[in-house]
């Protein structure tokens, strides 16, 4: 299947079939000074099948997870590229999650003020979310993406053969993503996930997730807009993944981020049926259905957010599977919704 | 002097006035967080003056030369943004010359991907040249701007005053960039260097150049055309730039980047008539006229260069006054014109 993105300075394709990453070549021109960007978390079977497509093909390798968006690998990855000679017309590809697409892309937008480079997503969170949008960037301070810039892909190559390798808490984890997309924007979506087996159908829900994710991007590139509906559950979902990453946590109860989205977006939902349907969506794909943190803990986490995005908080609700909308708030009416009053 | 540079995406004013420094509150808003970026080469009384006219600014002092435009800077700027809780709607401030604004600059483009920034260039160099164009970004790996973006300030105050606290070899530093200006695209900028004297004409020869660059930049904003006419120079300029900071050489004897510059259009120029004015020029300013260092030395920088260029090379040849062309040609041919037969 093969989907435009089309945009006001550049367009570029996102391929979503079986078996795509065995012809990125054929795709794109591989025979280039070419490199390959990932993590110790990706087999290592994908990586070498793609330096076996390229001509002149070398792999740059870092921690798998957050730890892996530092300024550090950001510049790491810039030497290597300067190393190797790298030029404007040569290229970098992001295989891997979504970490190995924020710093592989920023890095790229950066060298010589921009180089080509092409994701191919491994994880499920990766091939429905974050390899369309072009937002790229590394953690500092403390902060996720404290420093990025907006810069997209020539090419995406997604392949639903290579989430077989993944863990199913991962798995789980980025059809959360899909999830998120369905109650805001597609009823179709949603129901999908209601009444049919993930597994065998999980080409076609990315598809459909990719699909509204693509219109969006298309109709509010910068992000001003209805772009923000896709922000929904992240207010408290970051709050929620935050808490688990608090000094004095236990690493091993950590929830991941599309775990935490996911139960971020429940208080947003006005309906008690919608909520109903889709904790019933939730417990059938495998997400948790409880914070295991104090409020407290989580509230503050939301708190320590609120001076960057200024003193009121852009939220979204949801009424109705696929209605989401805009709302912006102050930190007591997020409390409230979170903790009842 | 009031001039607007007329892009795309977005528009910003030069403010080039006498004085101006003194007036920045009343051309933009100071009353939000502001940062004011600056180094350890600008006088403290322009950094006091900028702060006493915020309503919470707040200071980030590097240091002086190429070595402040470093990751390690780039970094701890990001995250004194980050401690002051600045948001999108908050500003940054570069004052300085153009290595402030190169790394300020940046560090605003990249911040919560990209919050507003003024530049208040105190050095000729910024005022003729770097506060237009958006070319922002840090050296690494020893490559100057290695990592960068394209990202253009809100506003530009150039106060032509505190061009007086500036060294003399640095004023005339400055005043490459203005030749270079007139020899490739104003006859009459190139004459007015000719038959007046700078000191009191300064206003006007800024003026000049500020407007060139502005009508090329405008038309041609990512620099694959015509703005590539302002790269005239560069080729041997940077080897020689570079020549001077080879390990061994004499420190005391290094160039700095608009004298070397000025000694890398001489070969370009294809006038011997146009060769003689320029040098005539170039001595008035107080620039050198003799490379201080061996040809072989020279042209070896200019090579290590070459890989990130591509194999070959796009230099700029001026035939007259004013009339610069693009020219692609090899290693050989830029070595032929450097060294002669």
């Amino acid at each position: 299947m093969r989907m435009t993105v089309s945009l006001a300075e550049c367009s570029y394709d996102i391929i979503l079939k079986r078996g795509a990453l065995g012809r990125v070549g054929q795709l794109c021109d591989l025979n280039r000074k070419v490199l390959v960007a990932s993590d110790t978390g990706v087999p290592a079977k994908y990586l070498k099948s793609l330096l076996a497509q390229c001509g002149a093909g070398e792999a740059f390798v870092f921690e798998a997870g957050e730890a892996g968006k530092s300024v550090e690998v950001w510049r790491q990855m810039l030497c290597r590229m300067h190393e190797l000679c790298m030029g404007k017309d040569d290229l970098v590809v992001a295989l891997g999650g979504g970490a190995v697409g924020d710093v592989a892309g920023f890095a790229a937008g950066c060298y010589l003020r921009g180089v080509p480079y092409v994701m191919v997503p491994t994880t499920t969170l990766a091939q429905a979310d974050a390899s369309v949008g072009g937002l790229v960037g590394i953690n500092l301070c403390g902060e996720a993406d404290l420093a990025g810039m907006l810069y997209h892909p020539c090419l995406v190559v997604a392949d639903p053969d290579t989430l077989d390798t993944l863990p199913p808490r991962q798995y789980a984890n980025g059809l959360a993503e899909v999830l998120k997309t369905g109650l805001v924007g597609s009823r179709e979506l949603f129901e999908s996930l209601e009444n049919q087996e993930t597994g065998p159908h999980i080409e076609r829900l990315l598809y459909l997730a990719l699909r509204h994710k693509i219109s969006v991007v298309e109709r509010d590139e910068t992000g001003k807009g209805e772009r923000r509906l896709l922000q929904f559950g992240q207010t408290l979902g970051r709050g929620i993944y935050l808490a688990g990453m608090l000094p004095g946590a236990d690493a091993g109860k950590a929830l991941l981020y599309g775990e935490s989205l996911a139960l971020g977006m429940l208080p947003m939902i006005e309906s008690r049926t919608l909520v109903r349907r889709t904790r019933a969506v939730m417990r059938k794909l495998g997400l948790p259905l409880r914070v295991p943190y104090p409020a407290e803990q989580v509230m503050a986490c939301v708190e320590r957010q609120k001076a960057v995005n200024g003193d009121r908080y852009a939220i979204v609700r949801v009424k109705q599977a696929g209605g989401g909308y805009v709302e912006t708030v102050d930190f007591e009416e997020v409390r409230l919704l979170y903790m009842g009053e």
